[in-house]
C-alpha cells in the first residue's frame, strides 16, 4: 500500500500515520518528496486489513493498493491455464467452445429443435434458461423446474452437456441435479452468497461480468467462488454498462484481453447479451475469436420473432450455422479446435 | 410500443409485422412517413409480452416503449406520498430521518458507542452492517448472527429500530427476527430471488439502486418487491458508477428528483457510499435535503481511523453532531421535520 | 511518481528502472516489500516529463502519479477564495449570482424579453448564445454577429453584463468586444488552441467541464487558461456522460464539492443542460445551493415550446422568477447574498 | 418524431400539441391507446426544426426521433462502400491499411527511423504528432511547424502519405501544406469550428471518435465535414470513457460493427490509445481486422521509455513488425489485401 500524504505534513503527523501502518501490520518506509511525503506500507496487502482507512487521518490524501486482491484465479500463482471440464468437454487452451442455446426454454419442441440444430453446426454445449432474471416482475420469467427438466431431454437426445442459470443459493442443489455447468449472471456477479454456494458445489461454474464491474472486480468474484474450493470457473465477458446506445451494453475486448493476462482461467464472450441485436454477432463472434477467447456464449431460437425473452439478440439456426462456418477459420488461426 | 420499420419496407413487409404484432395481442395503427413508416401498437404494455423480439424481423430497425413498466410503486398508480413505518418511526412526507450507525458491526462497545452518539445528535434509526458484502473474499465480511444480536442489544438500550441488510433469501427469515427494516444493497439491486423473499416478508424494505442502474431499472427492482405484496419500501441513491475517480461513486440527486416525480415511495440518499470520502458529506448531505430526499444514511465509526471496513467515508461522532446541526436548518426550509 | 514493478523482479531490472528515474530527472528510492518492488520517483512532477514511458519496460506493472498537475488554480497554491469581477458583477466568496437568459438568442424582442425579465427576478448576469455548437450540421446554429448585437443592446437596456460562447480561437477578438465573459462550452473543453486563446484575453471565462472530464481534467483545463496570464476562470458543472437515460446528463454535485476543495475557484452550476429537463431544475437548483456553489446559469425562454433549441430545458420567465424566490432562503442559510 | 402524451391528457390538450406539431411543419397522426395517447408527426426531421421542445407543453412525456439526422454519411443515401484516396494509397473495400508512427515528432532522427521501420513492416500511411493536445500544460506538446517539416522529410524519404493531427481552425491550412490526410482529435471531435475548417479544405479527414460520443454523434460530426462539401473521411474509433481502470480507455470494437453498417466511410482501429497499453494491442488489432475495420492506426517509437508523450503505448519497431505478421492472415480471412 502507498499512503500519499497532504503538502506540508508536519513530522508528527507523519509519524502518527507510519504508526498506524506498523499497528496493522505492515512495515512503514517514508519517502521524503521535494512536494510531498510518501509512506510505503510494505506486507502482504492479502492477508491484513486494507489500509483505506488511514484515508481518515486528516494529514492523508490518499491510499493505493499496490497488490492485487485475487490470488487463486491468478496468473502469477499458477502460470499454465487451465481447462475446464464440463460433461465430457474440455474448455481452454486448444479448444474453442461454442454453447448455444435458447434465451428461454419456452417448451419442449422448442429447445430440442435448436439442441439438434447447434449440435449439428458445431455446438459443444446447450444453454437455456429455466430461471429467468428480468427487470419488470410482469416479464416471463422462466419455466423454472419444468424448464430443467425439458433441458434434461435435450441432454439425453443430443448428449450436449447442459449450461443453466441458477439464482439463489437454495436453489444450487437442485440446478446441480440437471445442470452440467451453473451459469451465474451479470446481475448476480456479486451476489456473494451465491457466489459461496457455487463455490461449494462441485459443478463448473459459468462466472458471467457484472455489466458494472472492473475486471478486477470480475476477478474477485472469481475467487469468492475458488476461495471455497472450486476452481472449475469458466469467465464470460457479456457486456457493459456506457452511454452508448446503439447497443445494448458495450461489449468490451479490451477485458478478454486483460483477463487473459491476468487469470489462467478460460475467458468465454457472448455478443448475443452484449450488444443485444443479431445482426452484429457475427462480427463480434470473429473478433472475440480472434483476441484469443477460449469460446462463445450464442442465443439461438427457431423463430426469434416470437421469442418470449430477448429476441432481438436470438439468431435463427441457419444464421447461427452461417456462424460458425465463418467462424472456423478464425479459430483455426488462433490455434485452437473449435468444438 | 413503437416500431420503427426501415427505409423502403413492402408493403408485405409492413403488414407482416402488423400481423405479428396483432399476434402479440395489440392492435396495429400504421403511419407512413416520408421516409419511414412506424407502426403503432395499441394495448397494455405491462400486461402482454414485450414486442422487442419483433426487431428479429429484417425490416424493423427498431422497437420502443411508450409506457412504464412499473405500476404499483407509480406516481400514476397511487398520487400521494406513502409513509412508510419502521418501528415507531414514521418516514415520508413531512420528515426527514437520519439513518446512522457503523459500516460494520465490529464490537458490542464500538456499536453501543456509536448508537449513543448518533440518537443524541438527532439520528432516529440504527445502521450496521451484520452480513457485509465484500469485493474480496480475504476482507472482513461481519460478524454475522453474532453482529445482529448485538444489534438487537443496540435497540433494547436506545430504542432505536434497526435497519441491517440481508444477503440472501435463506437469511431473510433469520435476520427479520433482529431488524426493523431489511437493507438490500447496490450489489443485490437485482437478485431479484432475494427482493421475492423481502416482498414475501412483512418487514419493511430499504432498496438502495443498483451502481448500474436506470432509475427505471430501481423501480422495476421495487416493484418486484411490491408485486410480492409489500409496499413498505424506501428507495435509497447510493452513487452510480461513471469514469469519475475523485469519488468512489457519483452520488446521483438527479435521480432522486426524477424519483420523486416518478414513485411514491419515500426516497432516501446514502452519501457516504456514495462519495466514498467523509470530507464530502456535509455538503452532499445538504444539498440531499435540499432535492427534497426524505432521509439519509449516514456511516458513523468512534475511529474510522481504524475501522475494519469502510474507513475512509464514516464520519465521527463529533463530526456527525455537526452534520446533524448543519443539517436542521435546510430540513425545515423543506417544510420537513428533522427526527 | 510511484513505480511498482512486478512480482520476481530481478536485481538488474530494478536497477535499470532506477537508472531511467533518475535519467528523467528524478530521484529513485527503491522499496522491496513481501511480494513487490516499488521505486518511489522523488522529485517535482510537474516539472519533469511524465514517468509513464517508464510502463514500456516490462519488468515495470504499473507507474502512478502522486502530485497533481495543476497549480496555478490549486488551492495548495492560493488558499482563500478568488473572486471574479464580471462587468460591475463580483462572483466568489459570499455572493450567489443567478446568470439567466435564453439558449439561443433567436429574435432582438425574444432577448429583450427574457432580460427585463429575468433582471426583475434577481438575475445579475445575461446569458445568450449567438454561436451555438449543434450535433447535427442541420440544426440551428446561432445567428452569429447578428446575435453579438442583440445581446450588447440588451446591456444597454438592461445594464447586465454578458455571457456568451466562444467556439473558435479567430473569434475570440471579436466576441470579446461583445461580450463580459467567455464562456467556454462542454464540446471545447479539451480544445487546448481555444483555452489558450481565451487565456491570452483579458476577459473572464466561464469554463464548462466536458462531458466525460473527470474533475481533475477540468481543472487542468483551468490551468491551460490560467498558464496563459488570465486566471479571471469561473467553472461550471454542467453534467456528465452516464448510462442514466431518465436525464439527459447526469449533474454531478459531487464534482462541485470535489472542486470546491481543489481550487479558489468560483464554481458554477447549469441545471439546465445537466439534466436538460425543465421540471427538474428547482430541486438542483436548491441542491446546487446547499453545496455551496457560487452561483448558478439558467436558461429562460418566453416561449420554450417554440424555441429554436433545447424548449425541452428552457424555464418560462415566470417559473424562473419562482425559482429565484425558492432559491434565496437556501442561498442565505449558505451564508450568502443572492445577486 | 413520436410525441408520448402523458396518461389521461384530455383531449383538448391532444389537440393543443397536434397543433404546434403542425406549426413546426410537420403532419400530426394521433394514436389513441388504451392508457397513453401518441402523436406521430410525419416529415422530414432532417429539414423541419427538433420537435423537442414540444417537451415544454405540459402534457407532453417525451419525445423521440424515429429518424437518423445524418444523410450524407448514411448507407441510406449512398449504398456502396466509399473508397478515400490519401497520397496515393486507397483506403476503403478489399484493402486494409495500417497507419504508423511515433505518438510525437520529436526529432528527425527519432522520425526517420520509425518511418523506415514501419514501412518496412508494411504499414503504408505514416503518422505522427506535431500539434499534441496535452491534458497539462506543463506536458510536451509537440514541436508544432519543426515537425511538420520533420514530417515531410519522412515522406520525400520513405513515400509514405503523412496523418498529423490539426488543432484549430487557423491551422488547417498551414498543416495542409504538410500533410496528406488532417487528422482530428477525440478532444476536438466536436470542435465544429474545426469541422468545418476541415470540410471546407481538399483534404481527407481522419476522424477520431469522441471518447464521450455515440455513434449517432460521430457521424454527425462526420456529416458536419461532409455538409461542407469534403467527403473524404476516414473515421477511427478510438477507446470511450467507461468506469473500466485496467485499460485507459474502453475501445469500442461494437461501435465498429455498428458504424460499418450505418455508414459507406471507411472506419479504422486505433488500440493504442483504444488501451493504452503496448501489451494488448497485438490481441486487440486482431479482433479489429476480424471485426471488419479497413485499417489500423498504432504508435511506434524507436525506444518506447524515453518517449516524451504517451511512452506506455507505443510498441517497438521490432514488436511491429510482429504485429503486422501476426495480422496478416487475418486480414486475409477477411478478404482484404494488407497495405
Amino acid at each position: 500500500m502507498i499512503i500519499v500524504l497532504k503538502p506540508k505534513s508536519s513530522e508528527p503527523q507523519i509519524q502518527e500515520v507510519a504508526h498506524a501502518v506498523k499497528k496493522f501490520g505492515y512495515e512503514p518506509r517514508i519517502i521524503r518528496g521535494v512536494e510531498l511525503t510518501v509512506i510505503a506500507a510494505v506486507g502482504d496487502e492479502r492477508r491484513h486489513h486494507t489500509l483505506e482507512s488511514l484515508t481518515a487521518f486528516p494529514q492523508v490524501d490518499h491510499v493505493t493498493a499496490v497488490q492485487k486482491r485475487y490470488k487463486l484465479v491468478s496468473r502469477d500463482f499458477h502460470k499454465a491455464d487451465t481447462t475446464v471440464r464440463v460433461g465430457g468437454v474440455l474448455a481452454g487452451p486448444g479448444r474453442f467452445h461454442v454453447i448455444a442455446g435458447p434465451c428461454s426454454v419456452e417448451t419442449e419442441r422448442q429447445t430440442l429443435e435448436v439442441a439438434r440444430a447447434v449440435r449439428d453446426a458445431g455446438a459443444t454445449l446447450l444453454r437455456g434458461g429455466a430461471f429467468k432474471p428480468r427487470t419488470s416482475p410482469y416479464d416471463f420469467s422462466g419455466l423454472g423446474k419444468e424448464g430443467l427438466g425439458i433441458l434434461k431431454k435435450a441432454r439425453q437426445e443430443t448428449g450436449m452437456p447442459i449450461v443453466t442459470e441458477v439464482m439463489s443459493p437454495q436453489d444450487v442443489e437442485a440446478v446441480s441435479d440437471y445442470a452440467d455447468m451453473l451459469q451465474i449472471g451479470t446481475r448476480n456477479a456479486q451476489n456473494f452468497a451465491l457466489l459461496h454456494a457455487a463455490g461449494q458445489s462441485r459443478k463448473p461454474v459459468f462466472l458471467k461480468r457484472g455489466m458494472s464491474a472492473t475486471v478486477e472486480e470480475w476477478l474477485n468474484a472469481a475467487e469468492h467462488i475458488a476461495a471455497q474450493g472450486n476452481s472449475n470457473i469458466i469467465l464470460c465477458e457479456r457486456g457493459i454498462r456506457t452511454f452508448e446506445t446503439s447497443t445494448r451494453f458495450t461489449l468490451d475486448l479490451n477485458a478478454v484481453a486483460v483477463a487473459k493476462k491476468e487469470t489462467h482461467l478460460p475467458v468465454f464472450v457472448d455478443p448475443s447479451h452484449g450488444v443485444g441485436r443479431a445482426d452484429l454477432i457475427v462480427p463480434l463472434a470473429r473478433a472475440a475469436a480472434a483476441v484469443d477467447a477460449d469460446g462463445l456464449m450464442i442465443e439461438v431460437h427457431p423463430d426469434p420473432k416470437k421469442a418470449l425473452s430477448d429476441g432481438a439478440q436470438q439468431m435463427t439456426p441457419d444464421r447461427f450455422a452461417e456462424l460458425m462456418a465463418a467462424l472456423r477459420p478464425f479459430v483455426e488461426l488462433m490455434g485452437r479446435k473449435l468444438g
